[in-house]
């Protein structure tokens, strides 16, 4: 079929920089629409990936799936957005749409795989496809976003993976006003989780490791830090939280936080993938029917409830923008935790 | 205060066989009901405690919380049964009364620490609580529960405890009609988990992990069994349940299981007290929204809807009925999982 050749950034190789790099995008399709992308967020994914850290790279990857640019065109059957509308795409282009998950707007959990941004497979080009950083991307309508008029586009792009990630598990555990929502790990998703969880009207406390974080905790809204290490704080919270978001992207002792959940609470693990070590003690879990469960990004429906409700509450991600020529720097300091809290691409970077 | 002494079925240290000894029991206060013991299930956790297994027993012990018998006497504000009815109790007769857990009818997560059957403290005696291997016992109304007056009485024991221990979870986790359930282990808990979950409408599924017990499970209504040991059989259960029910009282692999759980689906363990070994691994619960959990018995008003809905339904426990005096024997028995599938005390033994 038809393409279009476009400038990207993106690596050949785990231990390679990412650079310049040409891909194609295919020509519209009847229910395509064509997004000349102005910011991408980068997420931690990215850098996974650019480095092979889960085994599943297919080389070259062009990172990036907190997209929001502008429509530059529409397939003949388009009508959830026009030319010149602001559009956004996150983690998913795609899905099988007849399984019973795509059936419940759950595309993240799609039983035949869902499609991902980059690093799944263009049925139409048959070929892997290619992410955010870069000039354009083709997505079918049905996963492309609407984008709230009011809000800063440039800190809506992390909305599309750490805001979708903290906001669903918050909706299907029911949290609102009066549940005791804690945060544990202040970093791209830990943020979005403090601000998404305040909208929703929760009283909500951050668990961080070291002191230190308090004052910008607060400051996204917080009400409350625990320090988790100090023994007499985290006594202080016993039993007190219905939910407890646990953004924590490495292997980490989750029976601390079982304690302070309250009786029938449950501890949501979204940032780590891998055995839960030291092993989980099933007791605390017994003795206040409690639970331990994970979750995955969001649904195409679910994002755009996001993005609508951040539109009304005027919520946006905190971010440092950044060049696209930068990227290399900036995923050196993520490695350091060094970014409050998510770095954002100007697109228009790749145009110089 | 006055008490009354009863002959009663007990151990005074972790390596003696049970033997007939004399407890108190306490007058009646106002709102208290003496029962005569006529029927008693053995529980598990009756081994547990005789045998000091989890370090927590004052001897001397008393064990028995699955108790079944007919009112003869009443206190003076006591309006829920009268002389001659037949009443139960399961393994709580106390708890704060005040705290949230309680307010909400969740009496066995009381955050002031419930009252025991046995094992737990009398404030009106000031010692231990004694249990059902009993003549008598005298417990406050509000946990004294009322008995469908068309079950078989000695079946209904088991209900107090391995009943309402599977009823909690299905009901928390809304199995209905609809809902597909499995159910691992077939013991004292697992059969009564297939038994409620089929009565309350689900498509019920046995885990067992070696072949012969398929013709008891579909007798007692399951609708399928699987091999867990025989990776055929589980690959055919790949993504399938909605809640499963885990009876199994030691240490073992769950992990297998989370790989059956349809999307958002729960496993609950209610069997096994101690840690998760092998680790649990996020992964599968991440890919789809997946719960490990787990529960403790149920609540005084859970445990008479529970009551109430096998009277309906003419559910009662599979029991051997045992004399008092052949106790130790049947210990021994449990520990070969040598019962099908409860034990039950014919109280009227202890009159011999």
């Amino acid at each position: 079929m038809a393409t279009t050749n476009v400038k990207a950034y993106g690596t050949g190789a785990p231990d390679a920089p990412l650079a310049e790099m040409t891909i194609e995008r295919r020509d519209i399709l009847e229910n395509d629409i064509e997004i000349d992308i102005m910011y991408c967020g980068v997420c931690h994914s990215d850098l996974h990936f650019a480095k092979n850290d889960w085994g599943m790279t297919t080389y070259p990857v062009v990172p990036g799936h907190e997209i929001v640019g502008k429509v530059t065109r529409v397939g003949s059957g388009v009508s959830k957005l026009k030319v010149g509308d602001f559009a956004a795409v996150g983690c998913l282009v795609d899905s099988c749409r007849t399984c019973s998950s795509c059936e419940k707007d759950l595309e993240q959990y799609c039983l035949n795989g869902w499609v991902g941004t980059y690093g799944g497979f263009d049925k139409h080009l048959n070929q892997p496809t290619h992410g955010g950083y870069s000039q354009k991307i083709v997505v079918d309508e049905n996963f492309v976003l609407s984008v709230p008029a009011n809000l800063d586009l440039a800190a809506v792009a992390p909305l599309l993976c750490a805001g979708i990630t903290t906001w669903s598990p918050l909706r299907h555990w029911n949290v609102g006003k009066g549940t005791k929502v804690a945060v544990v790990g202040l970093g791209g998703l830990g943020h979005m989780a403090i601000k998404l969880a305040k909208g929703l009207g929760a009283e909500v406390t951050l668990f961080s490791r070291t002191p230190g974080k308090e004052k910008d905790a607060l400051d996204l809204g917080a009400d409350a830090v625990i320090i988790s290490t100090d023994e007499a704080q985290m006594a202080s919270v016993t039993g007190k939280f219905d939910v407890i978001i646990d953004t924590v992207p490495y292997v980490h002792d989750v029976n601390p936080y079982i304690g302070t959940l309250a009786i029938s609470g449950t501890l949501v693990i979204v940032g780590y993938l891998g055995g839960l070590e030291p092993i989980l003690n099933t007791v605390p879990l017994i003795m206040g029917r409690k639970s331990v469960a994970a979750s995955l990004i969001g649904g195409i429906a679910e994002t755009q409830e996001m993005l609508d409700f951040c539109g009304k509450h005027n919520i946006v991600s905190e971010i440092e923008l950044i060049k696209m020529q930068d990227i290399n720097a900036a995923y050196e300091r993520m490695l350091k935790s060094d970014v409050r809290y998510r770095f954002v691409i100007d697109m228009a970077s790749l145009k110089d």
